[in-house]
């Protein structure tokens, strides 16, 4: 039984066939090209031309799909600081490895809110606050879809925001254990799955929190939204998107070595 | 002849590899990530951003199509009554299984609906009815354009409903039964073309039905929506909504049977 | 050199692996579940929700794509008049096979039209006539824009549709000749490839013609549209959805024979 | 190290199978295609139905991915000066090549500015300059959010400009040299990546500069668009939608560069 118990993490043994210097770099300009293209998005492309539920789910899926497919070989494409941790639960990562990734995971989501917030022009008539209404994550408040809830007697609550972060972050860590081998490298087929359950899993969030998923992400426009006279404080409400996809990564991390010890199970009584 | 008529039916003998408990929790689990996606996108997507028929069809691709590519190895990817019926006819699933992965997809649908009516906030400016209009699946009062309707003198009456349903349906079975192999486990294109053909059925039908296809998700959403106080009580006109894509699931169940005898006629002769 | 030509079309013997009479009922229910969505999609769609290039462009991709995946195999996946005659000069399909075709492709999209406007409901103030503006072909008074641009003094006229059917029909019937093996078979990738096509070339269509590209879906609501009121008879104005879609397949079969007899012409110089 | 610096681009020695008369004439010819149908989709589909983002995106993703599915083979599937100068940085392609493919892209992106300006119907309602507002590349009075940024204090300056079309044309290019075969193939993967990398590139620029990202697309456009009475004259703005591209070009050649070079000395080291 203990034998198989190793065997349940035995499918670990990650081959670091990159340099551990070329992955972590590849984590932060893969994070920040992501981060950066979801930021331009969903601010100028949602406030000039109304809000769009469909257009953002199109552009998560497009570009965590498509640095995914240019940089993925490099480190894995995990660029999400719960995806790195399923990868450790899960025996694809090391631990020193995984701190590192994510250490860069958080840099390049801070540089490229940075960038983003540093060319928005303000005005009187379009101040930062506007702009970036609908890219802070958040909920009540701070909900995406505040100021049309604000006409009725009604806000997105916590529970609303952890149900749908949670549900949206189950889907992306899911697709990310099912399409990254053993070994850690993506499978042929990682770019476009992981394109479609980030894509999904925004278009179920968007409205409430304004699509996390991600605390890198999360916290890189928090930090620098922070003081940007928004109604409210980013950084107060920042812990939700943090602690539901890292509850994400256990319970997807638990079903799959629960479902591999029952695999192991089934082909010791068969021998 | 006879043992022709037998080589129709030869291509059953499913290898039912995964333990059955896995499976039929895995269409549970399945059916429940599926339909707790579209009744979010289909209420809070919807009513704060206005009806929009391609969010839906997006949306209903993405949900099948990942859950699919995420699950699919395990259960063979249902997730509704009438495709495993039609795996039953096709005998790509023995009775047994077909009754427990029908009553694990009921269970799955319920719960969803019953998560996304539950954190519903609802107000007197936004009561229940209005975050429901969209996801009831209905015809006549419960379709999903009467408000829209109300100020015509028309309404989308149940031939219509049929009809849509139907063809909806049919593509929805055909596609299944083409990309699931004689033992019931999904081609590498499944979860790609299971997608496309409910995104594609969710833009005919919704602006008719609030597209169903399933019988599983029009049942979990009529249950907990009964007594929300809908125009119309969604369990009144829910059979509709089991009779076509279980017709559907007979059709072309039908017309695979009668090109595989075929296909051995015409081998047949060739000997 | 006789010789040479007779190798560029060498690569004809098409072998017809099904029977003609599965192959001809194939393309018949292919082109009528085509056109039965483009139809729906193009008059419930379009009216109810607002005129949307989008899902149009979206929604023809995925009619011709879905379908083609699930019946693609049994005729190669024509379900169109001009693909039917581009596959004919290319020596992929016989004369015969292809007069079956292309009367079985009209038989499909004119039963497609028949259940359509069967089903709409009229009244008062939706006429039959309103239902069918973005699902005719036409141009002037019969262009899917001609509400929208009787408010200026500007029309499309007859040379924006010719230019824009022969584009878009050129695109079209390229990706089937590259999509179809030398036998008439379709490749992997065709039903992908044809959805994509399909699509470009109904968003590059629709603001002026409604999107034609198919001689078979234009015929088909033509006829049944013909007595329906509209501003424009549908009937009149046909030749051009004939006219442009069989050029191209004329342009595309010529580039194609040439581009063969280059190759050969310098496979013979290398020996 | 000198042989190494040299097996740094021994990748080189590009393998011209298809006659270079071919190539060049695919280059033009699959230029037009990409151009004619991004200037009609940005003018006809923009203006009558109102600025869509998402539009925009998925009918770039489209059309370039279209037409690299059908040509891609003949020449490489470039379609974009900057593509083919990263392909000469990389050595997929000699000088002599790279210099014919430019001018190639240049005459089919005029030709097919010249083809699409050439229908467009004007009038005083809706004069040339309205039709090319939102499909000329440009930004402050150039932009193609100016009328709707008119109404504010604000506008998008040539440093907005600068930082988009720098990213889009990054994840471009990577893309290419991504997809593209050390001989100058394109991978089997090639068309979907390159489709989705500009349509999110799109997505990210379309409301600062109009979607650049491609010199031969930007320089056709503003020839024939220069005396079209636009607030901005296009051709004084042209020199940004050269800059960017190329830097781009240059940045992910150098990258890839430095990979090879360390996965030589790693390689070199370990033996």
């Amino acid at each position: 039984m203990s034998e198989n118990l190793n065997q349940v993490y035995s499918t670990s043994t990650p081959a670091p066939k990159t340099h551990i210097g070329v992955r972590v770099g590849a984590e932060l300009v893969g994070t920040y090209f992501v981060c950066v293209i979801l930021f331009i998005v969903g601010t100028l492309g949602q406030v000039l031309y109304g809000a769009n539920t469909l257009l953002i789910a199109v552009a998560t899926a497009a570009a965590y799909g498509i640095v995914s497919a240019i940089l993925g070989k490099l480190s894995g494409a995990h660029y999400n600081p719960a995806v790195t941790v399923a990868a450790l639960f899960t025996a694809k990562i090391t631990w020193l490895d995984a701190l590192l990734y994510v250490i860069a995971q958080l840099i390049g989501a801070i540089a490229a809110a940075a960038t983003v917030v540093g060319i928005l022009p303000s005005s009187t008539s379009i101040p930062d606050k506007t702009w970036l209404t609908y890219v802070v994550n958040g909920f009540d408040k701070g909900s995406a879809s505040n100021s049309i809830l604000a006409q009725t007697e009604i806000s997105f609550n916590i529970t609303m925001a952890i149900v749908v972060e949670l549900i949206a972050s189950i889907v992306v860590i899911a697709a990310a254990i099912r399409t990254l081998r053993v070994d850690g490298e993506p499978k042929p087929n990682h770019s476009l799955v992981m394109g479609i359950a980030y894509g999904i899993g925004a278009a179920v969030t968007f409205p409430i929190t304004g699509a996390g998923m991600n605390p890198a992400r999360s916290t890189g426009i928090a930090l620098i939204a922070q003081n940007k006279g928004l109604t409210q404080y980013p950084l107060q409400q920042l812990w939700i998107f943090w602690v539901c996809p890292l509850l994400a990564a256990a319970i997807v991390s638990l079903v799959v070595i629960l479902l591999n010890m029952l695999k192991i199970a089934q082909t010791s009584k068969a021998i």
